[in-house]
């Protein structure tokens, strides 16, 4: 925790590895979490549709998981800082538009499981 | 706004854009979306288990997440809608059983971040 | 109902159609669920990022999501035999970390919406 899920739609051209390593510097930074807790991942959206009529444009979505119990304008804090770092990773000559999205949503600290396996 | 991701197992035969098509359709005739703003994406499951049981069925999961303050009513009839253009793209004839589910969720409004980049 | 999406960084060597035969075994102990309806999958990350620093470590979460009214005690019991199925499925031989969790999600029961189209 936290689990960061960014799902990018193929049409946008981004370096994922490096939008990764920043969200995760930018939750690291916010002082909620543990370096290694943070764990975050992209998926690459191959078969997607925005609206009803043909269009060039992509969007990047973020779901950002966070055990129960932190407050609404720190919640809202960390939504901005991984959408600042995905408006960062866009390349800026593109002629496309993109839509950026990030939810936060609270997982229930009381039924959460957890189990760390050593290396 | 809203995001919609349906989750489909591999030995269902599907015309997946028009499935798309159907149900950003159907959620624009809602009247509760912009256009633009309604994205989908299918995803197809190729490691999956129903039950603990050998069978050849398979199953659609979709999940619509709307930003919080619709009412109960109202998202229940997103829920059937999206449902419906599910069934209707399923095979008639196709010697399988298929179970189709549509969750809603709420995103809540107060800490969802977005920024939309123009082309 | 319950869906269980198990994701698992794809570093990790995992007998994946084992966990989720396992793990479907353990939902259908509890007793709280019919057969034909405990629908799992596995997603592989390719693309992720634990932490700011380099490590060989992986992780696997899991979210668990099932149909609201069911008490907290029963949800977490639910978390744990998910997350002691993923625990056994771990090489205890590796050379590396991993983190394992499970989220356990509701489902509001009141919008959900559901078709079964049989064979």
């Amino acid at each position: 925790m936290p689990h960061l899920l960014i799902e990018i739609t193929d049409n946008i051209t981004i370096d994922q590895p490096k939008l990764l390593a920043d969200a995760n510097a930018a939750l690291l930074a916010s002082g909620q979490f543990n370096e290694p807790d943070i764990k975050a991942r992209c998926a690459v959206l191959h078969t997607y549709r925005q609206g009803t009529e043909a269009r060039r444009d992509g969007f990047i979505h973020a779901t950002l998981s966070v055990l129960s119990g932190r407050s609404e304008p720190t919640r809202k804090a960390l939504a901005e800082s991984v959408r600042d770092a995905i408006v960062a990773a866009v390349p800026k000559e593109r002629g496309y538009g993109v839509q950026i999205s990030v939810d936060v949503r609270e997982m229930l600290r009381d039924t959460y499981a957890k189990s760390v396996l050593p290396a």
